[in-house]
């Protein structure tokens, strides 16, 4: 099983490039630690690729997209249909993550995990379909243990290949109608905090559509019993076939000693399974913004992870983590090319 | 007085091209105001120049440098050489401002408006000295209300300037030892908050340092008694010239209809004194990042501004602003860029 293989083969970061990178921070003509996020990251990304000023000069962007059963019961502001529909708009380039990828020198790339839609084709889209949507979780689990690991391993292996391609930085998104719904299923099964505070109205669900939401994530987690000590159980009983997707995807990023940069909430449930199959994938995880969807403070704090942008973003797509290029790219420019107290005699006491 | 003139030529927002903007950004292939914060910034920018689109190709940094007489009463880390060293830092492009700002592919220009050294002279630098820094305004003014008029004057003419000469959007940055003193003290003077919520370590203070920075400031507010009414008045007796040049600065850019982005704690008391001299220059501001100086929570509130960036940064520079320029370019390349739903054909209900 290539799952098992990949979660054995992450390994802790460099803590000597991380000293050295520290090192170097200290030298460069600003009080120590007055860069704050992006001194850490500096060292985070010496940690992860083991150089201390690591190349990081292509990006991508992965879009990862499926349907979900559970829609039926109400639980999203729009039709099943907008899924593939916007599978069409990231190929064309039209979309938000397509202008902010393009602003941020990245590369966009779509993969169909699971779209309900069969006719769905183009020569761009990477097909790596699973199965045509999840079942309605509330009737039974979303899908089967084994399509679970399925959609993982689409993600391992596709990130693998990319970084194999020469890609550096790697940023996970998403595009799926009701993948709000199981984002807080899955969230709900790792927290003690009510539904009432995870659940929120996703792209723009009313008062009604969240209570309905609510009725549903309760549902699903009463007919399936997901279990928190089995991260694929979750997955498999009230995930999606995109959030397993990213899981591979942040696995995968982990493997290959190269950062994965998340995007909101959908993305946040992917690195929450991934860093409870893999606890040490945590620190190749880069959180992007805070999203305006209430829940994912809640799942940032569950993981251990602090969002940089404060932006009320809620699109997805892959959108927050795009914007955050840039600041991954600050991070790597002040390490090569800020003058050190030597270079520029500046004298601090 | 060119101050009183530029008072009264400060416009408010255009509501006209903002209603056009928010049109524009509903019918984009998003769910409504799913961007957040982006589309706040695509309607301000719209409000701001009057285009729905604007062009904001030329970004510029401009760095004022004064110092700070209050520095006898050892409230910083860093002694006060360390100001000219800096400049010739920023010229000769090492310093933290220049590696963010040819990142967002801005220019950096730095203005000498009261550096104590009088020898500091270089080609690229804008010598505007009123006066070889500040007094000791814990003995008295720090300067005198002629001055104070004459450094804000310098920021005003030196924003026009530069957007006569095709500057889109102009950033504030700053560098003078001693000027987190005067920001706590412009700030004490607007704000209830009492001084141990107000004033922080500025780069580096030690507790002892921060008691001793405490105490300057209330000597400072007891002997000159800043008149909150008169924002002059607070200026020129707790203020500083390089934060009168960057109240210029922004009142230059409103006087312009040309948006203008504030850095960290100095730069937001600059703004806090162009908000009280102009209420609508407010308007013409975008607040990029929270600091990590305790105060600027405070005084972001008081303006009445959001930051977008958490990155715990605390340079000054204008690097939190330098950093920000990439989110506007996000902000006018949604509105540019995006498929509008009839386009891309996603039909969302």
């Amino acid at each position: 099983m290539i799952i098992k293989s990949v979660l054995e083969d992450i390994r802790p970061l460099d803590i000597e490039s991380m000293q050295k990178a520290i090192n170097r921070l200290n030298s460069l003509t600003k009080p120590i630690g007055s860069l704050g996020v992006l001194e850490d990251l500096a060292v985070q990304l010496a940690g992860i690729t083991g150089d201390v000023i690591p190349m990081l000069r292509s990006k991508m962007v992965i879009v990862m997209a499926g349907d979900h059963g559970v829609v039926e019961e109400g639980v999203s502001a729009a039709p099943q249909s907008v899924t593939p529909q916007m599978v069409y708009n990231f190929l064309k380039g039209g979309a938000g993550i397509n202008v902010l990828a393009r602003l941020a020198g990245a590369e966009v790339r779509v993969v169909d995990v699971g779209v309900a839609d069969p006719t769905l084709q183009d020569p761009h889209l990477i097909s790596r379909k699973v199965r045509l949507g999840t079942a309605n979780m509330t009737k039974g689990p979303a899908m089967t243990r084994q399509e679970a690991i399925k959609a993982i391993e689409v993600g391992i292996e596709i990130a693998q290949t990319q970084i194999e391609e020469g890609i550096n930085v790697l940023a996970t998104g998403e595009m799926g109608i009701g993948n709000t719904t199981s984002s807080s299923a899955i969230l709900a099964t790792y927290s003690d905090m009510p539904l009432s505070v995870i659940v929120g109205p996703g792209v723009g669900l009313n008062v009604g559509g969240v209570e309905r939401k609510v009725k549903a994530i309760g549902s699903a987690l009463e007919v399936n019993r997901p279990d928190p000590n089995d991260p694929i159980d979750v997955l498999a009983k009230v995930g999606g076939l995109e959030i397993a997707g990213m899981t591979g995807l942040i696995l995968g990023c982990a493997t290959r000693r190269t950062p994965v940069v998340i995007d909101g909430f959908i993305s946040g449930a992917a690195a929450l399974i991934a860093s409870k199959l893999a606890p040490r994938a945590k620190d190749y995880i880069i959180a992007s913004h805070l999203s305006e969807e209430p829940g994912h403070k809640v799942l940032l704090e569950v993981i251990g992870l602090k969002p940089m942008l404060h932006m009320r973003m809620r699109l997805g797509e892959g959108t927050g983590a795009a914007l955050a290029f840039n600041v991954i790219e600050a991070a790597n420019r002040i390490m090569s090319e800020m003058a050190t107290f030597d270079e520029a005699r500046v004298i601090m006491d």
